[in-house]
């Protein structure tokens, strides 16, 4: 779907504007930089400026990989925050560097990436971006907050998952949109587009992590339910539990280390009353609104590379 | 030297701004902030507008606040950073919500500056701005790196001092003269006297951590030779030191909890050598700097204002 040419470019770019001279900065920042993931935001930072005129290597790729920095510091923050082990099958950054080191390359991380904002882009870009940010950390703090609780909304949820990945996705496609000249209201169906297909990612993820081995997701299957967090799939049908299911829910959230027995009996709870199905259509119905956001874009083949990308999220891996 | 009033409207407009609907977030910036602080970089911001023409408090207070954000968002990583128990007397905010919080509360209060600045700010200032939180990260990361290296050089510890403190004020000057219409060469000259008075400000820290009481400094004297931190009075005589000396010193800064009688020897070391009158010498050269620096902005009462408190720098305590 994304051309590899594309693709070396923005490693190319990565790498390039990790400028610092600080050496140890480097070896951390290519450490988990060279860690893979499918640089997924600088192709939606792209994909936007070519659907719209075409596109200004220059200009775009130093904003394209500033996304990615912000995603990486987020992840390097985010794995000082759960204190991982493993990230992307290798060892965290802070198992191999330690936190304070990992707390500061990301901190450095972020101010790149604005840096690069102030020097390619403008101060709408920086005003839709640095609220993004706000938000992964509102999210982020949200859900530390959640853990364990019984009473998570589906309205606090959903703030949760924009928070983790679909703001930032936003952003991207906002971003992506203004260097390719859109009007406002279509930079925000642009930033709409990247929101739905976020949350739908994210929504696929939760459903993953009930369905999926453990060989495939590298962690034990039901993860969320035994560090105490209450996804879409049980979400969906907490009002069709009985109450003793539900003593059942909450001894498991609340145990730091639930037996598998209990996880499976959950588990079993949440597909019979029909949590995945509900999953896999909410999925679909956010990745229907993002295709919707793209209606009056250009029709051309980066359009129906964004509409191909938004049908991927859903169908990956089930 | 700073007026009651504008303190207070400072005061007012920090927790203005911390304005996430997310209570948890309000909470920890509440009390990270509230346990006070000089507010110096607000001040340094309002000065310098007010110097070049009187000020406008709806646009001047968000920024001058902003950079306050910045600075706790770094004492708030950097606790976690350091494993720091208290801070400003209180216990930290890291032992009272855990690592984890602190950290994304940090990253909250960072990106809600720089949404600030793309509000009532321009694209210059983030330039400048963005460009201090990556030195501050930079220099944060090169002293853990040369915790227990004997072989810092100059160039290392200032550029360490620079991103400790003396960056951030000086893009706190850059963004008040910015703010009072000042052209580039003034905004620069702006930044320099930050700059300056923040690596006066710093030397004067390591002066202190030497000659200071435990308990004025609320923890033990030279603190940094016990956490293997070379700082100018000792930099500043390391090539007048016997080769025994310097094995007493390796010993020291390498040696997770030195003796208080080799603490003490490496104090009456440089202290003999000249080290503490070398550390006031450097910080009133820098004071010098700063002030020089202010020659082309107009005589008026806040340029008094900004001279006294580049002074204060050096004659405080004692």
């Amino acid at each position: 779907m994304v051309e590899k040419k594309e693709l070396e470019k923005i490693e190319e770019y990565l790498s390039e504007y990790m400028d610092s001279d600080v050496e140890f900065l480097l070896k951390i920042g290519n450490y988990i930089l060279s860690s893979g993931g499918k640089r997924l935001r600088p192709v939606l930072v792209l994909t936007f400026a070519k659907l719209l005129r075409g596109y200004n290597e220059e200009r775009d790729y130093p904003l394209a990989v500033a996304m990615e920095y912000l995603h990486t510091a987020s992840l390097l923050h985010d794995d000082v925050v759960d204190g991982a082990d493993t990230r992307r099958g290798k060892k965290s950054a802070n198992r191999v560097f330690g936190n304070d080191t990992v707390v500061l390359t990301g901190d450095y991380m972020y101010a790149n990436a604005l840096y690069l904002f102030s020097i390619y882009g403008d101060i709408d870009m920086i005003k839709n971006v640095s609220d993004s940010v706000k938000k992964m950390a509102e999210g982020q703090l949200l859900e530390l907050k959640k853990i364990g609780d019984m009473d998570v909304t589906l309205d606090e949820y959903f703030r949760i998952l924009e928070g983790k990945t679909a703001v930032l996705f936003g952003s991207c496609c906002y971003v992506g949109a203004a260097l390719g000249g859109a009007p406002q209201e279509q930079k925000d169906r642009a930033y709409n587009y990247g929101l739905n297909i976020g949350l739908a990612f994210q929504l696929i993820d939760d459903y993953l992590d009930y369905t999926s081995t453990e060989e495939k997701l590298g962690k034990p299957v039901c993860n969320d339910l035994r560090e105490g967090k209450i996804t879409y799939p049980l979400l969906s049908v907490m009002d069709k539990l009985t109450e003793k299911e539900k003593e059942l829910v909450k001894k498991v959230i609340r145990d730091l280390s639930p037996s598998k027995e209990d996880i499976d009996r959950v588990k079993s709870i949440v597909e019979e009353k029909g949590g995945m199905t509900n999953t896999i259509e909410k999925a679909r119905e956010l990745v229907n609104n993002a295709i919707t956001q793209l209606e009056t874009f250009p029709q051309n083949e980066y359009l129906k590379k964004l509409e191909e990308l938004a049908k991927f999220i859903v169908e990956r891996e089930f």
